[in-house]
């Protein structure tokens, strides 16, 4: 087992892992920009080191500076958490070449995953149904043409190099096809300089589905269940659930064999998450695969009793999954409310600052709440707005729903803005009560004005 | 089920039976005494009574106006938590009086449990083996010493008045019976006006294991697993763990049976625990019964998904057992630390005061905080002086100790003086890592003497 780990990443996630390590016996190092010289992260660890200024591309992406930290500071391994270097394959390749264990997948399908059109590839090479759409890019409208016509519409087409929104645009009927196609390959052609394009079907309503996976190096893959992410406002999930509330049994079972199919053929080591798009009739699509923890992996901790960053500290360090998939078992229901500082009432915008006072909900049965606040920390406008993920779990949904709000109605946060009450509100709402709501859901809600923003309303 | 519980009771357990209705959608009303007018479980219940000044026995104990509290707010059951009036049958008698339900069992059990020889009657008609000892008061010398020649050295003089130590001698050799039980009984019958007295065998080396019991009003009983806490100070627990880590299986299933008939016998309802001492043999003998929620309920809850006090609400209610004993399974490993404001470098005197600063050790899996305490709150003089219960549950005992070691070193309280070092340094002492601790091992413990006490230290 290693005996020092650098993490790579700040937040709750940075304090997530470096709590896992503590509780593993191994030494931790942080590291920190100079905007959070005072954070959590960098308190908690054994040692921390400053890799820069506040801008994530001079501090937290900055590979240099990050590998220096860990060769001078002696750690054997970097934990990227997620988001910054978590999914780039070069930081991967670079951390072998300085002799330091990366906790993650290999490079080689970090890179095969993240490119679109081999991660397509992959998946009917594993029987994964995948959305209808262009395999390979597109570059002529005649081919975008042709595709519409085999898969029919409505369509999304997307820049090959695209992120951001940018390149992309729905399509809905035929006789706005061309022009929509031209568009975007221009934007994308001056965006990134590129003009190749895909087209795949628009899957609508459907559910986020996610399966987590766990590979060793021994060829071992295991699922771990399945999560619900539809709720979602422009494509950030805001309150995932597990299991997923209106699955059949049937399905479940499907869509996490086909997950450790696709891991399997991959050869996918470490925790990775299978994403799919599931329509009303419960047909599922691959969408993508994330090779690294996600966000929202507290809930699966939660119904699997699995401690998911431990497994990925313990896969990278040589030793094989400590269970089986016999061994798995779901029990009762968990959910998180992803809590941050922005403003309901104002389109949701970022409300960086200072809070001043902070209760953050305990006691009890089931409630489990992730953060790296504290009264006084400062959140950065550098960085994502995340305030905690406040996560319950109940015998049953009905409970676990009750127990947020009870949890969330005990959480005082002061100094700044945050989704807080839209949570609160979020819970009594029909559908997700329901728990049919789909990825469509979020958009069509309608937020009530007394919600958030309490001080500018007097 | 009940509209509106009063909880008669403060401190943490009030807060937990508040969060509990809180999740059941009941409204609570609390009572607090002067000294706790700015006390959470105050702030958090829908409603707030005050009964009297700071001395328990003119608020907490003053069971007219409790009623009056429980009649006025049209409260429909009162439930009294631990220590206080929960163990008190004319309180429970007089709720039924006033048409109030009282969340305990019924009060001729507590009167047969609170009773000692009664208590043992019962459980010998249960097959359940109790201590060597009198099985009925005792006023005269002769019939100690024919005890005594029965049942062997060393045994315990205790009056059946008894209670704080009064009338109690330990006798290790024949020499000292006479004088010994005589200087008992003349201090029994000074302090308590009687000279009843009873004998028992002393079990010591032994462990303190109880046995956790939920009945209904239908005459199901089961149990959830046994405790070890015979980690004590001054016959009060500072650490407990489940499952007892050195019993054998075949020990726990005896203990368990044995509790479960225990309560049949009694006709028991609600939430008990059954306390056994177990030798170095593994034989264990019925100590005495707690007719209500313990302190340490948590570390059961963790290893069986079961939330007791909602349990006990439900039965209260009315309701049969949410489940049957095929029903529980033990899962992992839980252990409690009791964080006290007292000063361990002074013999653990109390240290009441204002917290000035509190950080509460959350996130990742298994770990649980219940407290009532907050930064700026008081500890007044008058009651225990309970901070906050750390809990931690892991897939085995080693996960669970080092997730608590983590815990307990991320916990900040500022202000007044803790146990929390000691705590620390009890994690790392060889006897408890071995699990084959007694009641004895903490007498025998040698406290360094840079633990607690920190400020006066410099």
């Amino acid at each position: 087992m290693f005996k020092k780990i650098l993490i790579a990443n700040r937040g709750e996630i940075a304090v997530r892992i470096i709590r896992a390590c503590q509780e593993l016996n191994i030494k931790t190092v942080a590291v920190y920009s100079t905007a959070d010289k005072d954070a959590l992260h960098m308190q908690l660890a054994d040692e921390a080191v400053c890799i820069g200024p506040s801008k994530a591309n001079e501090s937290y992406l900055n590979i240099h500076n990050i590998l220096s930290a860990a060769v001078l500071t002696g750690a054997e391994a970097i934990h990227p958490g997620f988001g910054f270097l978590s999914e780039n394959s070069t930081f991967a390749a670079m951390c072998e070449e300085v002799n330091v264990s990366f906790i993650g997948p290999k490079k080689e399908v970090i890179d095969q995953m993240g490119n679109k059109s081999n991660a397509r590839d992959m998946m009917k090479k594993a029987n994964v149904p995948v959305v209808p759409g262009s395999d390979r890019s597109i570059t002529e409208f005649e081919e975008v043409k042709d595709m519409v016509d085999e898969i029919g519409l409505p369509v999304i087409i997307k820049a090959v190099a695209g992120g951001g929104g940018k390149g992309m645009r729905m399509v809905y009927s035929e006789a706005e096809l061309e022009a929509n196609f031209l568009q975007a390959q221009s934007e994308s052609k001056a965006a990134f300089d590129d003009d190749r394009m895909y087209v795949e079907r628009i899957i609508a309503p459907a559910k986020h589905i996610e399966v987590q996976i766990l590979g060793d190096h021994y060829g071992n893959v295991i699922h771990l269940g399945e999560r619900d992410c539809s709720l979602q406002r422009n494509h950030q999930k805001i309150l995932e659930e597990a299991p997923g509330p209106s699955l059949t049994e049937e399905t479940r079972q499907r869509i996490c064999q086909s997950a450790v199919a696709a891991a399997k053929t991959v050869g996918y080591e470490n925790a990775g998450t299978i994403e799919f798009l599931v329509d009303t009739d419960e047909n599922f699509y691959f969408m993508e695969m994330n090779t690294r923890i996600q966000v929202e992996h507290p809930i699966t901790e939660m119904i699997t009793a699995v401690d998911i960053v431990k497994e990925q500290i313990k896969i990278a360090s040589g030793e094989p999954l400590s269970l089986t998939q016999a061994d798995v078992t779901l029990t009762g229901h968990a959910i998180e409310c992803r809590i941050n500082a922005e403003n309901p009432s104002f389109n949701f915008a970022p409300s960086p600052g200072t809070i001043e006072f902070l209760n953050i909900p305990s006691g009890g049965l089931g409630l489990r709440v992730d953060t790296a606040m504290y009264a006084g920390a400062v959140i950065p406008p550098y960085y994502d707005a995340m305030i905690a993920k406040v996560i319950t779990h109940g015998n049953s949904r009905a409970e676990a729903i009750s127990k947020m709000d009870r949890a969330l109605n005990e959480m005082v946060i002061e100094g700044i803005q945050t989704n807080l009450d839209f949570h609160i509100y979020l819970l009594h709402d029909e559908d997700f009560k329901s728990g049919h709501y789909t990825t469509d859901t979020l958009k069509n809600i309608i937020i009530p004005r007394w919600l958030g923003n309490k001080e500018a309303n007097g």
